[in-house]
């Protein structure tokens, strides 16, 4: 048993704390709002963010420095726009290498670069090859509940997906752990463009008839961006591909989908995002893999629809309308063509 | 615009009846039950089945002979067990040959047969290339509403698949062609195993995280099953494979969710059976796939977990717990070695 930090008290951060925190660890939990650490550590909740009792303990900070004080490991849980930031001040605390897994789920437009790449690039004493991603189709008010969940840890060093792996695997958290790093970090991220889009088909009213036809194509979508940036197409087919999509495209607990289902309603996006109050991964996710797509040349009808709906105001039935009636056998054509099997014309 | 036969009036077979009708068609609906044919004709509903009024131009009868007679078309969508009888009464009926279109979605115990090969052994004029199979993503009550929804309909003879979609394709039922009926037809009925084995865990309290595992899984699973019957995989990873599995294993209108989760709260088999007063393919499908595995020694943890709930007594929530503690690992590889791509270790 040992000290963790974990770093981001979102309601993520704050599942993954009860995880590591019934595995006999000692977590430090770190805000950097005051007030929302005092309440972790005086009520043992954290009522914005995840319903249930922390165990005692997870212990909150607001300082970075005491948080990550004489860990074994960093985990961190920071939105991808912060990520950045939060790596520099990790940067001049960080006295020794310290195994950092992460488990935030996007991508930086302009960029494209995968979170373990931005965490590298302003650590100075660590390289891509250092850093752990854990993703899966997990959501954090499950895992509070200790319902049983399934997740992937991968990173170029296998000796740190396993130390990762050992930290957190348990009877209800199974951690499985896989060399394809590039591939899980972005069947995480993109999987919350297409839930944005299952979420505007059910606001619009239509049937789960369409949003499986949504899925299915969206997967195809996903699949060829990202294998077009290095991953293997296989790994978009297990827990981190059709898993996490499965779960975020067709629960109302992915805030993805919620915000979605708001913009089919007919909201707009600045609405969307006040009333939602959290971070919606899949909005910047969406403008950066459709600039890529653009840039490469790249068939992502769905994409393209969403970042329309999302920055160009077009009406979400006018957009969904022209999406159902695309052919779908190009799409399978090109996952033919991806994963190198043969599926005839 | 022409005269079609549909040949059984469940759900499944009203739904196909009223796209058809808005298409323009003279749809003869057939049932064996005359009190059933009088409330179709008199009241224009029928109300077992789908809650949704009926086009006037849907007349039912529940003489084969007439209901045949002269039409353009037949579409079968009787329960699996009932394929090999009704065919039987086809062909002493059937003067001509008529393009014949199945939406049944199961297969047979022992032989392991799909629907169309059971079709085409009853008729001594059909060879097993005539008979076209339409299946998909497409829960019954939506297609009444008519929300959008896509199918993909396939034949060895392409001319017969092209002339099923002509007579079912319009702006809210979108259907597609294929080249791979054994996929389409495996997909179509393996995925009502998963389903039960999704009833069965949201039935126990699971939650989604644990039920985006199972389908992940299963979807290996029936990929697994169905390229040894010569399915191409991936049609597996389109409509009627993760598209169909998302819609059956997610929505409460699913019979085979439905029945699973009767099962994962304690009620027996035939306790379900007696409350669904529908067929539930899904048990039969479970059956035959179980055998055909343990005969071919394909490795198939899920079906034969639910085989030992529905025909050997044994806890749900054992067999779910033996199935969560399993190594994904084995089955990610598994799946690489089908599709012929590279996962490595």
């Amino acid at each position: 048993m040992s000290k963790v930090a974990v770093i981001g008290a979102g309601s993520w951060g704050t599942a993954l704390s009860i995880v590591l925190s019934d595995n006999g660890h000692d977590v430090r939990l770190w805000t950097h709002r005051k007030e929302q650490a005092d309440m972790i550590n005086n009520q043992h909740v954290n009522e914005n963010y995840l319903k249930v009792n922390l165990p005692e303990n997870i212990k909150a900070y607001d300082d970075l420095h005491s948080a990550i004080d004489d860990v074994k490991a960093i985990i961190l849980v920071v939105p991808t726009k912060a990520i950045r930031e939060v790596s520099q001040q990790l940067n001049r605390l960080l006295k020794k290498k310290i195994t950092i897994i992460h488990a935030t789920k996007g991508i930086e437009p302009e960029s494209l670069k995968r979170v373990s790449q931005m965490i590298s690039e302003e650590l100075d004493s660590y390289s891509y090859e250092d850093i752990v991603v854990l993703s899966g189709p997990s959501h954090a008010e499950e895992v509070g509940k200790r319902l049983p969940t399934t997740v992937t840890v991968s990173s170029l060093d296998s000796s740190n997906a396993k130390l990762a792996q050992d930290l957190f695997i348990n009877e209800s958290f199974r951690v499985y752990t896989s060399p394809d790093v590039v591939g899980i970090e972005l069947g995480g991220a993109l999987k919350n463009i297409i839930a944005l889009g299952a979420g505007i088909s059910d606001g619009l009213g239509y049937g789960d008839n369409a949003k499986a036809a949504l899925i299915t194509r969206g997967l195809a979508e996903i699949t060829r961006l990202g294998t077009s940036l290095g991953a293997n197409p296989l790994t978009f087919l297990g827990l981190p591909g059709v898993g996490d999509l499965i779960v975020t495209c067709t629960s109302v607990h992915s805030r993805n989908w919620r915000a979605g289902n708001l913009l089919g309603k007919g909201h707009k996006l600045d609405e969307v995002l006040d009333q939602m109050g959290m971070v919606v991964e899949g909005v910047r996710t969406a403008k950066a893999a459709y600039q890529f797509a653009e840039d490469q040349e790249i068939e992502m009808p769905i994409t393209a629809g969403i970042y329309q709906i999302l920055f160009e105001n077009k009406y979400p039935r006018e957009v969904v309308e022209q999406l159902m009636s695309r052919n779908k056998r190009e799409e399978m054509d090109d996952l033919a063509e991806l994963i190198g099997g043969n599926y005839s014309k």
